[in-house]
């Protein structure tokens, strides 16, 4: 199905291989007119649920895709961001080594070390597909684009890999620009690239692509619980990494069972999982579940993560993955640039806490010696109040004399406000070209050897298409002031080229749900033909009557409710 | 004015300098939350002005910012995207050497070459402003940002410094999938990266940025005209080279002018110089002109350009460039690529073409000695049949014999149906970022010490904004009823912290058109306050009338006709 897709897409300019003309560049695609329009909706719905329905919460920002070295030396990615390769010693092709093992041994190596993977070439004794030479020793390569900022040579930097660490250098500004309280959750849609070895064909595993990122800080002791009845009796389809392992299937849960047996371990990663299940459904994609990586399959940065499936016929594929990134990210940003990255996190009531404070007794320590006094200085500051607490209970002694007898331990209470801490991340985030891939394939149909693209109404690349039956200049006139009514309020697209059985053909390649025809009879009743995607029925409307008709059609209203079913005569 | 600007950009989470936590990186910007609303809205009005606008006649793609080395040496990027340089030799700064001579020696010196910006460095004396030091000799330093695509270390690459290439290599596959005739037009909104030396202060000339770049292809010997008549009598400043380089002032000139002297090259040119200038015009900004490049100030591929100038109080600064590209990037590329990049251009008729041929008399040729036959069929071979007859016509004569006896020129007639073409190509470009800079620098406004943005309602980074008067429970939760009311139709914000006044300020200084205010007699009689951003007038309306009120507003209909005025009672 993937491959009638591909052709589908280069013929009717949804997308295609970039650069065709000098021969192509794996993992690099063009979207077209058709996919722009497409690809367009499908961000506009993706900030509906993640950031329009949660406008008290969250916001959108822009950053660079230039990072530099430091940022990315602070996330982890310069030590982590690495795939493992093997070279042929022959012929010098290169190998992403997982892959290849995974591929010609049929087991699954993900999460393995160089070391482990080179141990199973050796032991299965894989050669080179391509020519059958010895491969050389695995080793790490890592997918960071690499680059030079400025002038100068030594300014190395990276094209980001993620979107995140944009929205985690910046966060303390938006922070502070925006509420100044937690929760908090930072929105980007941008471009990002990853200079895989082996990228896949279609828009799967791509060196540059557009991402749809949410980093949402939040205080993982706070009472502030989201707002998960939204959500009403939802289930999610959850594979279990203990599940997993045991080779069993994906389990249907309600979000409480979700919660209270802490099998997604935050309540706001599962609100965003809940969230996500929503959007996927809005493409069209009715099967998924949620697969929870294993520790060594997951990123350096992630305590949980769940990869979101969506199952499409036979092809399995990720559609968006959910990492609970804790403190990681904001503390090595403070570690690395050395600046307060913590809020400060008023308490709803001040806290009167109980403090162990040291009470020498100066009067008497006068009288000493002054290398006593040196040697109990040392003996104390060395040490915590609870320690020296309970030394001077066990009748601990500096230089032969009871330490109790010049030290006493006593309890204060002090008032504290608040206290500085640094906010936990989760992070749900979906690839865009992923998911205009995953729709057009979820919506591929065939019928009588003719391919519809059953796209939901709202994600179509327009929504009317308006066609003169025949090539007559009285037809054409009337249909194009058809076409202005209709424009005015629908995307509506006015083609008079071809038959208009290839028209229809066209219109349903593209998946436009309704088509509308002018046909003779127009001229003589006013009547226009409207014909449905998916059912190809057709039913007459008056001009007059036009845009209400559209308007129930898009409100989901039954399509022979709204005018008389006719004939396809015209098919 | 841009200092306050940029302070305010900061504080109100508009934009702001990337990684401020490792010290910056000149020339990248995070866009804020408030910022990407704007912004948004900015792309979707130019979308409007330039594709739906046209949607006939253009399209929109999504090519990637990873370029191989290839295409750019087919475009001229690789020997041409340069500017020149100097170090210092003592404390090896860098720095643009025009900028530098302009900045130092304040004469013009744009597009100068390299020697000579190396003579007026001598001959001004001009020393490393830092420490005093010697200059080297000027360079030129290519722009690209490098990088390498896949595990293979020869496969460079560079980041686009604009998207214009990749509607250029795709150009074939858009005609072919959209309409299969011209005109047509290939938009694109995307990520471009130019690797500047002295990249200034704020959005103007920024390392990375978004923008939005029109294609346009036609034939030039079309008699397709654009729809000029669609801009009235709109008149467009104009400084044309010529006045230029006299030290003269824009002129106005009528789009009739315009053609008619054919001070724009190019009729489809001045089509989206018109329209730029409508674009500009609802970003806020009414004053601007349009420049003419001298040809050593164009670009190596324009054989016209203008540059849009915006002036903003003592700014003048470019906020878009049109250039008439030719046939010269998809020759070039169908050179370098060898792929043939012409289209066929068919004729509306049929043409019959009269033709020379040459025609042998073999009867008389056959008779004669072959050395003669030889000499005759090499003499013919190399000329063109036109030639042949004005040869004849003198008498001239091979081996002694009179050609004229051995060859006849006739004429004949031939249909020719069409031709191939390689399409010309006019480009009207705009970076988001400068217009975002610039629509902000223009809405900026002072009142009584405070400060407003007196943003162009439709790009407000909200519509309305909703708050209680007080922070008493029973206001705070009426207001959030009638935020609920409100934000079903328009871009809404609810906001409850601090003190009215400072509410109010916020909203001005971030622009939103209309905050409504919730006090204690909206409990009483279901009224509520509307207040006007620039005028900080107020009326009352009922919550009932609440849309409706909003919607003429918005309509333009004036302040104290929607509702009845009061005083400023909450300032």
């Amino acid at each position: 199905m993937s491959e009638k897709l591909i052709e589908l897409a280069k013929r009717r300019g949804i997308f295609w291989p970039s650069y065709e003309i000098y021969g192509g560049v794996a993992g690099l695609y063009d979207i077209g007119p058709i996919g722009v329009r497409i690809k367009n909706k499908i961000v506009e719905l993706w900030r509906k649920f993640f950031v329009y329905d949660n406008s008290d919460f969250v916001v959108e920002v822009e950053t660079p895709v230039i990072t530099p070295y430091k940022v990315l030396e602070a996330s982890g990615h310069v030590e982590n961001f690495t795939d493992p390769i093997v070279e042929c010693t022959k012929c010098h092709k290169i190998y992403r080594a997982d892959h290849l093992i995974e591929e010609i041994a049929k087991i699954n190596v993900e999460g393995l070390s160089p070391s482990e993977l080179d141990r199973i070439i050796r032991e299965k004794g894989i050669k080179c597909p391509a020519c059958g030479g010895e491969l050389s020793e695995v080793r790490l390569f890592n997918l960071l684009f690499s680059t030079n900022i400025g002038p100068y040579s030594g300014n190395q930097g990276f094209l980001r890999p993620e979107t995140a660490q944009g929205m985690f250098t910046s966060f303390k500004r938006v922070y502070e620009a925006f509420r100044q309280k937690l929760p908090i959750g930072i929105a980007q849609v941008g471009r990002v690239a990853r200079n895989e070895i082996s990228p896949r064909q279609g828009l799967i595993r791509m060196r540059e692509f557009t991402i749809m990122e949410l980093e949402f800080f939040f205080d993982p002791e706070s009472n502030v619980n989201p707002p998960l009845e939204k959500f009403g009796n939802m289930k999610l389809n959850i594979l279990r990494g203990e599940d997993k392992v045991k080779g069993e299937k994906p389990k249907e849960y309600s979000i409480q069972e979700l919660l209270e047996e802490k099998i997604v371990l935050n309540p706001w990663m599962l609100y965003w999982m809940a969230t996500a299940t929503k959007f996927v459904s809005a493409l069209g994609i009715n099967s998924y579940y949620f697969e929870e990586k294993l520790p060594h399959e997951r990123a350096h940065y992630s305590k949980q993560t769940f990869d979101q499936i969506a199952v499409i016929g036979e092809e399995k594929v990720e559609i968006s993955g959910h990492a609970y990134r804790t403190d990681y990210d904001l503390s090595r940003h403070m570690k690395y640039s050395g600046q307060d990255m913590t809020i400060f996190k008023k308490y709803e009531s001040p806290k009167i806490i109980k403090k162990k404070v040291v009470v020498i007794n100066k009067d008497k320590l006068n009288k000493e010696d002054k290398e006593f006094v040196k040697n109990l200085m040392t003996f104390i500051n060395s040490k915590r109040p609870e320690e020296i607490e309970e030394l001077i209970n066990k009748g601990e002694k500096v230089d032969g004399k009871n330490i109790g007898d010049y030290v006493k331990i006593l309890e204060r209470e002090e008032k504290v406000v608040g206290e500085k801490i640094i906010p936990h991340v989760v992070e749900p985030s979906f690839g865009v070209e992923r998911c205009l891939y995953l729709t057009l394939l979820n919506a591929y149909r065939e019928k009588d050897n003719r391919i519809i693209l059953s796209l939901p109404k709202y994600i179509a690349p327009y929504e009317v298409a308006v066609f003169p039956l025949l090539e007559k200049e009285e037809l054409i006139k009337k249909a194009k002031e058809v076409y202005e009514i209709v424009r005015e309020k629908f995307d509506a697209i006015f083609d008079d080229s071809g038959s208009i059985g290839k028209r229809y053909a066209r219109a349903d390649e593209i998946g436009i749900p309704y088509s509308i025809t002018i046909d003779p009879q127009t001229l003589a009743d006013n009547t226009i033909t409207i014909r449905d995607r998916d059912s190809w029925q057709q039913i007459r409307v008056s001009i007059n009557e036009i845009i209400s008709a559209l308007d129930r059609l898009f409100k989901g209203e039954e399509f022979n409710k709204v005018g008389k079913l006719i004939n396809n005569e015209n098919e």
